[in-house]
């Protein structure tokens, strides 16, 4: 397994662990600087933006983009508001391209509101990620499920297991050397999943991890979603997952997505970098 | 599907749905004038009582004990505890034979305090489960594994999934035409899983499922553990999920449990009992 203890550049780090504070070029630049190897920048600090000169700024400052968050949703009560769905996620895409992105990570959504039909916004969640998997190849970007906890099934993920997405992507894309549509593993959505030393060995063999986020699952959590953990602070045993996903092959960054506007988001960002480096060594 | 519309005698009242209110005798009562075939006891309202006295009463109110809820967690952080844990459980399966319950319902527990070994807990589930499978068909209780929602896997439930639950019996038990071992199903806990319809048709092939929960998942949930919602209030299609349960074969009553400190269980007993009754006919 990588030693990342010294090893900043073996990592990257999603803006929204800094909370968003400060402009994007700033976020940029702290993040070079504490020399972290890459970014995965949001859309809210592109959209409206000259995303080519930011775009420009972050190959400029050395790092890589692992990948670009998120997707709109794509479950919609009705099929204009499906396709008004693709169509955003289309224009975020190019974003991605732009960013010479690795990904592009897609939430899938989850029940349109007003529906109890989850099998159907799975179906849509499935001919959504079709089209967007066609328009990722069209212009290079590459299409990175992330599972999200069960927690969030009714509002944010209909897609919740790892071995959903593995199924998901044969079924869409089938066996293939060089895949488009892989997944993106987050420890907090899947630590707890029995089967996850099988789904990632597969996700490996199948060369589809395109991205992997750490952080960790604190006890007790106050917010299901906004009470996120710095590794080492929760009951994730963090390196023995990455052990697991380093031995499916995974080569790529360790990105660190921490979801925390009652802790993290209100500390300076330069020592949220520290205290990141410092446990990416010692609990990651 | 069998129709519970007029049909109360074919279900049965888990007593947090009441929220403790009342002693158990008055809850009893309650439950026997509505006209529920059944009723789910909790350890809280016999423990330190005489329970056979609480039985004979059960039985001439003509009501059926479903479930006796609830095991005390299994793993634990020494030996010595995880034995006290278990001679914990005995104790309650006695009573749960004492009661006649229809089975003993399982909540495993979840990460010891201080440790990170989700494996170690589920091993420690395994071998739990395993000795109490042979006390409670020396008593004459079944087990009733209950997987919990992933988001209690830290502090509640290491077996999250059906599938996983069903494998624990199928490896403790082996295959069986009169099992001892089985699981309680909560649509809470599985309503969000990909592969429930399959794991709900293995379950009644295998004759292992000893219990059936409704309530509904609210949006927003306030709170994952007591913002459970009455069935109809939220997004789970109830009656989709007991057309499976039915299908599977399962005869049992269709028990309603619903953690509720803050809406539900500020209501008189009365009142409840008779929303429940007009939704498990609307939306059951």
């Amino acid at each position: 397994m990588r030693d990342l203890s010294g090893h900043p550049e073996l990592c990257a780090i999603n803006t929204a662990t800094l909370g968003f504070q400060a402009p994007i070029e700033d976020v940029i630049e702290a993040v070079a600087r504490a020399g972290f190897g890459g970014i995965a920048p949001w859309r809210r600090e592109m959209e409206g933006r000259d995303v080519p000169a930011i775009a420009k700024r972050i190959r400029a400052a050395g790092l890589n983009v692992t990948g670009y968050c998120r997707s709109t949703y794509i479950p919609a009560a009705d099929h204009a508001s499906f396709l008004t769905n693709i169509g955003a996620n289309k224009r975020a895409i190019d974003d991605a391209a732009t960013l010479g992105a690795y990904s592009f990570v897609m939430v899938v959504g989850g029940l349109p509101a007003g529906s109890k039909n989850i099998a159907s916004a799975r179906q849509q969640m499935a001919e959504g990620t079709a089209i967007l998997l066609e328009y990722g190849k069209s212009v290079g970007v590459r299409i990175a499920l992330e599972p999200l906890h069960p927690v969030y099934a009714a509002d944010r993920s209909c897609l919740a297991l790892l071995s959903e997405a593995l199924d998901l992507c044969d079924t869409i894309e089938g066996s293939t050397a060089n895949p488009w549509l892989g997944v993106c593993a987050d420890v907090y959505h899947v630590w707890w999943d029995p089967n996850l030393k099988r789904d990632i060995a597969r996700a490996g063999t199948a060369k589809r991890i395109f991205g992997f986020h750490v952080c960790d699952w604190l006890v007790p959590t106050r917010d299901v979603l906004n009470d996120r953990g710095m590794m080492g602070d929760g009951v994730i045993d963090v390196p023995a997952i990455r052990f697991e996903i380093d031995a499916a092959g995974y080569g790529g960054l360790i990105e660190v997505e921490i979801f925390s506007p009652e802790n993290w988001w209100k500390k300076p960002m330069i020592e949220v970098l520290r205290v990141v480096q410092e446990r990416l060594g010692s609990a990651s």
